[in-house]
């Protein structure tokens, strides 16, 4: 289930990538594609990136055009990505990046709804840079994709490391990471790298507290800041990379402003709150 | 369970706008709590900003401090916004700012975690803009945050619309807006406006293509792009933000980038697609 989960979160940025390259960026079918076909000789290496490479090259029989054009947006989905948030969410495991691949495949579906808005909803006036700037931004994109593929990788992994725990699975991550590289449809050089990690230290809560992949992160955030932005400022939808980037601040954020949201239901609800320097429950009678 | 959804959305909304605020632009707890006391005078004026304005001045007893700088950030949880995000997942309704708000909430739960990341991945450079933009950042802020506000309403009401579909609910939106906006958490002046949409159009299918709240949304969008971009510059994690403007985009797309994920997943699970030209499901050799 997790391993589905995290292939919804991997196929997400893909997609996510391809729509700022055509429709941000407005690169041909034909760029498009020479790009996910270099980008598989890369630190991005992966089944789901060289299978978009061979989609993106074929041709429709019926009409002639690239046969990804002519196929319908409305997702369907069997449900495993949706398990895979809704288990996260029991077992309090933040699963931010396929939580915005379940939310897309469900947006997609309402495509007569996305007519109307299209054409009543205008959107910014912002353009994306200008040619020059093309190499520089096709980097800055496989080195964001990489970041959110690294996060998107933790995030599953830190839920199997709950659930080993909440439902005594025993699991050894180092094995489970080793099986998927071995062949499954999330195969992926960087497995590779992330299996090394659970080998070095195999009670590792979280990939991002791992030396070599941290590193990794710390590297590749500005360019995923820089693609966020023009995402931004392009009006394209890329909430799976948004996600996976406010997973990074989140996750290196000692204090979170969740001291305000419990104030807040104290206020309101009197579910009283914690204190940073004593232990026990207290309540405020704040108005 | 929707109204504490969309609760979950705002409260987190105002966290992040807080968390902005404090570290991202380096305002004093004074300076925070004026803002919020003088927002709740304007177009976000809510019971949710009200008290938060009430507990910022707030001092504790023991320490001498403000109060909600004592409270700790480990959040707990009933778990009524986890239901309202499992169940949109059910209804196949895109509720991507709730379930940013849930992993936040769990995310805040990882507190040892998040001391060692803090420790060891080092966020962006950049520094937030200087004083002189101060109050222009204020208010485009309050845009922003007044921006996601309406979106978050707009998902948990378009849940409602489908969920009544579904469970036979014969619900009046109308009579839902004006019960929340008599009194509850979620009370806000907005709940007017958007009451109104419903009166105008009882069969509204979602609250971005009411012409009036539309024209707010574009009115303000700049603003959260800019605020988007700003929180990405200070490493400070905004997914319930990001999110909202990601659901806005996406919602005006006429065309997503699903359309690759349905070929993926015919390619490699043969799962079949639909296309734009012909009724029928179809299968593709790919490789």
């Amino acid at each position: 289930m997790v391993h589905n989960g995290i292939e919804y979160g991997i196929m997400q940025l893909i997609a996510e990538t391809y729509d700022l390259l055509k429709r941000g960026l407005g690169r041909s079918d034909d760029e498009v594609q020479q790009i996910f076909e270099e980008w598989n000789q890369s630190e991005v290496q992966s089944f789901l990136v060289e299978i978009t490479a061979q989609i993106l090259q074929k041709t429709d029989e019926i009409t002639g055009e690239h046969l990804v054009n002519v196929i319908s947006d409305r997702a369907r989905q069997k449900g495993t990505g949706k398990w895979t948030s809704q288990n996260a969410m029991d077992l309090q495991v933040p699963l931010p990046t396929v939580d915005m691949a379940v939310a897309m495949r469900d947006m997609s579906a309402y495509k007569d709804e996305r007519l109307l808005a299209a054409q009543n909803l205008a959107g910014t006036t912002t353009k994306a840079g200008e040619s020059g700037e093309w190499y520089e931004v096709e980097n800055q994109l496989r080195h964001a994709f990489y970041f959110a593929m690294l996060t998107t990788y933790a995030q599953g992994l830190a839920q199997l490391r709950v659930a080993s725990q909440a439902y005594n699975y025993e699991l050894q991550l180092q094995d489970v990471v080793r099986i998927w590289r071995g062949g499954c449809i999330i195969r992926a050089a960087c497995l590779e790298t992330i299996r090394q990690a659970y080998a070095t230290n195999p009670g590792l809560p979280n990939l991002l507290l791992d030396p070599t992949i941290g590193e990794e992160l710390m590297q590749h955030q500005e360019d995923a800041r820089t693609i966020v932005k023009l995402a931004v400022d392009t009006g394209i939808p890329i909430p799976a990379m948004m996600a996976s980037l406010a997973y990074f601040d989140a996750y290196r954020s000692e204090n979170l402003p969740t001291n305000l949201i419990m104030a807040q239901r104290d206020y309101f609800g009197a579910h009283t709150y914690e204190r940073i320097d004593q232990t026990g429950t207290f309540h405020t009678e704040w108005d």
